[in-house]
């Protein structure tokens, strides 16, 4: 049996109880005859009390102030590492707590998003060989600079799946506080359906658009080193969800998932001057200021010279957008703007979208026999989204789910 | 103007404001031309919670277990180090944190209560050299396994003093919520004076005599390597007390202080069979439980057949020993075992004993003028200590401090 790297979430980890708990799932797994690294995030509240302190004494204007958030930011996932190996020592299973110094995973200097360069395997090697059970603190490694580097909200999953990465691991298993990714939000829509596999890619999209089962980048860096990757629940025995190459995926649908976001604000631009570097302009400052513009719709009007412009952004960032465009030169020239906090993202999702044509203009049929209105449209290779407004949310993705077919036949 | 290493304790840096206080200290010493190392504490309460945290999971009976209690508890000073930085940086002072094993200063791997070994320098000198203050974790190291150590309780003392010689420093500030080391508790005795002075020596024997200002092994490694050590408040601008050579001091008392300790409880065997090895037989076993004996005397009564033994241990020791010694064969023989909890232990302190004669006989006699009964007395080269009823300690302190003229004029 080969090696396992198991990760476990604040809420899994939230107190001594659930620790425990833990234990119990780590214990499943070796008696089984698996080899296994646990990589833990920080008891839940903790990394946000530890935030809260920083920014009591720091307005985290300087690189220097940010490694600093990191060496106290990090103390978290320790003590849960060293936490979790004691209740394992203490039921009789060997067991090691490391830091991401001590392995070492390093890391760049970019504190508090740091990106793992390389991952050494002797320390962890001789620990495994020597019948312990690694517990290593999430979320963590150490830089070029010789300091703690975090790998930013979420990094947890990064960690572990680049351990898997590193140690060759059989496979990856992400407990959370979900028993594995669905078809979409069961909360909204109660037939979605648990997905016993899902495509790396689509995997992206669900987790890009919202659906915040894995940290984006996690899922990158799994499809990129062919990591197995689980999703399953810390509170439950059922099996999850398992990404797999698109390939091993026998029976494709058009659509898998359909994901939402919330977290958007609509901006529009009326009558903008259409000349060369319009966008470059426009986008520019935004983009400086490290406002990430989503959707882009550009619609040329009064027969060429005119244009308008409608782009979305984070909605805690649509004030100082605004600001941004109203204080910048008035390059582009344009008449008015209107923003609109009261939208929501729609996507749906497959890679059968690649040899299936009519997704997109099945998706616009379903919204518009709700009456529901589409205010932007963008695509890829194997997604559709649309914006519209946020009342309609509900209803829009149940109609969705209905018309690709998702429904759950028992629900 | 040369290397300051300050040290502030747990309720010095007990909450964000506090922590900005001690910038102001820092900040008024470095403003005076000297370079910086300062060694912090865990805010008060978090290494009580995170022990409390270990004690949950684990009884902490193996060294595995011990290495993983000092990867939990190191992280409360990591934090505090991290976020004195942050203040120190929000008011423009260049400043980084480290902890131990990033200076590094190594340790054996006594986990829980390791000794320094070795502190490398280059990395900190750097930062020194770089116009940082360099905030320091304190109570920590790195063992010769690569894992984080902890020094004990009050361990910040020890690396802080550490860190002063390692780096030769002008000086070793201990900030602390006292503002120096008294003649006697002021607390119990109002005319108690604060000493500008006192010696190493001196100091040794009113801290491990219960005038708990500093940690008896940061006293003994300032003595070895000659650290200047001065004792002063976090909450007052006065100064403190500086701890120097015997030589140093002028006018040498035949006793600077006065110590107690409550945490005593005696036990008396009697008709203790009087056969050789009896010592051994009697505190061996409780040496082997790690049973800390402290005061002895031994009477032999009945002609030589018989003695009487009378010795101290921690009061939180006493059920234990009464146990051991009864669970025990009975080696030696002896007719009856009797103990009492409420004793105290009173000690006089002064290096001017070794040139003034006739200091325990005035103990003996001020004692006796109020009626104290003296339970047993043992002596040392520069201390006198008994064992009293602990209903006379007041008494007995107030009486000692004026026989021996330590009386403040003024108070």
């Amino acid at each position: 049996m080969g090696l396992i790297v198991q990760k476990f979430g604040g809420t899994s980890v939230a107190d001594i109880d659930r620790i425990r708990h833990v234990a119990t799932k780590v214990k499943k797994e070796r008696d089984a005859g698996h080899s296994l690294i646990v990589n833990v995030s920080a008891m839940a509240g903790t990394t946000d009390q530890l935030v809260n302190y920083v920014k009591q004494v720091s307005d985290l204007a300087t690189d220097e102030a940010w490694a600093e958030y990191d060496h106290v930011v990090a103390t978290g996932e320790q003590v849960t590492s060293g936490l979790l190996a004691l209740v394992l020592q203490s039921q009789g299973i060997p067991a090691q707590a490391f830091n991401g110094w001590q392995i070492p995973i390093h890391t760049d200097n970019a504190h508090g998003k740091a990106r793992v360069s390389r991952i050494e395997t002797d320390a962890v090697r001789a620990a495994l060989d020597a019948g312990k059970v690694v517990c290593v603190a999430g979320f963590q490694g150490i830089g070029e600079d010789g300091r703690v580097s975090t790998l930013g909200r979420g990094g947890s999953d990064t960690s572990a799946v680049a351990l898997a990465a590193a140690f060759g691991a059989e496979r990856c298993d992400i407990y959370t506080d979900v028993d594995g990714v669905y078809s979409c939000d069961p909360r909204i829509v109660p037939k979605a359906r648990k997905m016993k596999h899902i495509s790396y890619e689509e995997m992206l999209e669900m987790a890009s658009q919202g659906a915040k089962v894995l940290q984006t980048r996690s899922v990158e860096m799994a499809m990129n080193h062919r990591v197995k990757l689980q999703v399953l629940s810390t509170f439950s025995d059922e099996p999850g969800t398992l990404l797999v190459d698109e390939e091993d995926i026998v029976e494709q649908q058009r659509v898998t998932g359909i994901a939402y976001s919330r977290d958007e604000a609509r901006v529009s631009l009326t009558n903008v001057e259409n000349v060369p570097g319009v966008s470059a302009n426009l986008f520019g400052p935004l983009a400086d200021r490290g406002i990430n513009v989503d959707m882009i719709v550009q619609n040329v009007t009064e027969g060429g010279k005119a244009t308008d412009i409608t782009f979305t952004v984070p909605r805690g960032d649509l004030e100082r957008t605004l600001e941004i465009l109203k204080t910048a030169k008035r390059t582009p020239k344009y008449d008015s703007i209107h923003s609109d906090k009261n939208v929501v993202k729609v996507s749906v999702i497959g890679t059968g979208m690649r040899s299936h044509a009519g997704v997109a203009a099945e998706m616009f049929r379903a919204l518009a026999e709700k009456q529901i209105n589409i205010i932007v449209i963008t695509t890829s290779e194997i997604k559709v989204s649309v914006l519209i407004e946020e009342a309609y949310l509900e209803l829009a993705l149940r109609a969705l789910h209905t018309a690709y077919g998702l429904d759950a036949v028992d629900a």
